[in-house]
């Protein structure tokens, strides 16, 4: 796969990428997006959210810091990404945590078309249907086949599925894809999860075409930039200031030389 | 103008600046107000924003992820400013984006007596009354005369208008100033325009007599502050930590040497 | 006191530690858990937020951006919290400044057992019935004798008073700690006190059975933190990332050497 390619593409369109997200990382959400040359706008108020989602070109829902009348905005606002046709990135967090983010992402993903449903293990494992033992909005531990269940949820919903992980699980349109960037001290920072899903959205905006493969690249471009960021890195302090930074620098020899992206049969 | 002087009456008075902005840079705004050594205060509860407007120096409107419910807390402050008599500085953010964002504008410009108006160049036009093509929150090109817009604007609505970019435009009380400090970089960093609007609210707060020139001097010291950031730096994230770090330890003979703020005809 | 014994029992027991806080710092309440290698999980949904707390081992409410609807989900929160045993840590955050603020300090006090009353000094004198003079979030001047203002409110509420400060007291059980580590650096950074008190909650949260040494020991290991984080620092911008960075290494020796809690008569 040439993931450059992806960057590339994402750096000349530039989408805009309406999210509609948690309160803990709007800011992180928004500066990953940034950092990747792209334009982030943030608006929830259901009087305009189809309006700023008919000018985007992906909208990223986040369920991080849900309320009902957030979720009837999401609702609005999918409605009108799926009549203009762009991608919609679900990030599921915390699902399983509570029914009530169960139920929530159930209307979400029954009301509209979703591109891609994001979370780790025990979320997706939970909107997959399966038991899981979840502790708030940190993976717990999943028995599953954790490909399987990307796969079968993949099919049954028709969408591009993302497990993300020491090892990210990409399947959609029948093909699974694994991402082995990243570095363990992004597990010690708030809010990686959440920069993945937008990066997903930006990349999803700009290569609408291929939503599994730019799932995959923009990961992959995403945990390069982290790889660079953890280097001589004292903390997750120093460490999110710094994959802000290798984000907005990613060149085209580091990511053919670091990318670690595998294509499954 | 002796620039310095205006930071000065910040450091001595240190303003209370009550907020009620956007959950994207509300940190932000609250950290570049303090890094001024002034005081930040963001409440938007409707049975308290009058009573903490009652006891501010300034009020700071930002409307970056506004709701109806927010507004009408904004209003609410905005009647105590005024009767207080403390000026209100208000972020046109996104103008243009959606109808409702106009919509709101023009309640709140026409609801209260706003000190401040402040946008992009799209934005300004768009509350100019303009055809303007936005891209979310970000500045759209503009064809026309941007001093001609302020000028215009200023004298219609009674206020002091600031348009901010490369170069900086101030209209008010009959006058214009251009501040041309900064940095590219600062287009990299998601949340620089909130905070520009949070500094003019704490220098308008500390010298309320002189609008224009504080919004002026405001922004050339933010603005300083920024170039002295943006140096050897790698990126955005190292940038917003810097940022709060040099405008925290702003110097006489910096902004001196530094300031380039033009008073024009 | 062996206050490290305090970090390694939240090192092996990593709490979840539920918050319902303000949007400015929300992002930092989560991290400086995080940075203690527990789980912060942010939830204020009336529908989950009972549901979270049952899930927790402490609960965070702090009232920096209250608003009606936000006070209401922490009353449930509250009462989930009471029923399953589990400590709540209230931050007072800003009491004193409107009527609205002390009203809802004063609703979420007599509706639930909370096991931590903390906030600045006039914030508590305020809880305690002083007259006080604030000035919106940050500590105004105070005349009585802290020490006697935090042995009496914690007498009356029976729980624990945590006064934040250059000195900091812990008062409850019918014992007096008083806390001298820290740096002054930390009054120039948005959020200082906000994450004390989610530091509060953690190590309650681990060490639910002692809750007056757990707040003296937390306030302890994160103060020696920011002592280390202020060495060579540059400003506000700096230090916050420092901040989270030295947390995440705090080291046996360290605390040993540098600890400064009393335990007074």
């Amino acid at each position: 796969m040439n993931i450059y390619a992806f960057l590339q593409a994402v750096h000349e369109k530039r989408p805009l990428v309406h999210h509609i997200t948690n309160w803990v990382t709007i800011f992180d959400c928004a500066q990953i997006v940034k950092s990747f040359r792209a334009s982030p706008v943030m608006a929830h108020a259901p009087e305009e959210v189809e309006a700023m989602s008919s000018i985007a070109s992906a909208l990223v829902l986040n369920i991080g810091t849900l309320t009902t009348e957030v979720v009837e905005s999401m609702k609005l606002s999918a409605a009108a990404a799926n009549r203009k046709g762009i991608p919609i990135v679900l990030d599921v967090c915390g699902a399983g945590a509570t029914a009530f983010r169960d139920r929530k992402c159930a209307e979400l993903l029954d009301g509209a078309k979703i591109a891609v449903i994001k979370g780790n293990s025990s979320e997706i494992a939970r909107i997959a249907g399966l038991a899981v033992d979840t502790k708030g909005v940190d993976a717990g531990h999943v028995s599953a086949d954790l490909r399987e269940v990307a796969k079968s949820l993949s099919k049954r919903r028709a969408c591009t599925v993302v497990i993300t992980g020491a090892e990210d699980i990409v399947a959609g349109d029948g093909k699974l894809f694994s991402v082995r960037n990243g570095h363990p001290i992004m597990t010690t920072l708030v809010g990686t999860g959440c920069m993945a899903t937008s990066v997903i959205g930006t990349f999803a905006g700009a290569i609408p075409e291929n939503i599994p493969e730019a799932a995959a690249a923009g990961l992959c471009c995403y945990e390069i930039a982290a790889e660079q960021a953890a280097k001589d890195c004292a903390g997750p302090g120093s460490f999110k200031q710094r994959l802000f930074d290798c984000v907005a620098n990613l060149e085209e020899k580091q990511i053919r030389a670091l990318q670690q992206v595998a294509t499954e049969p």
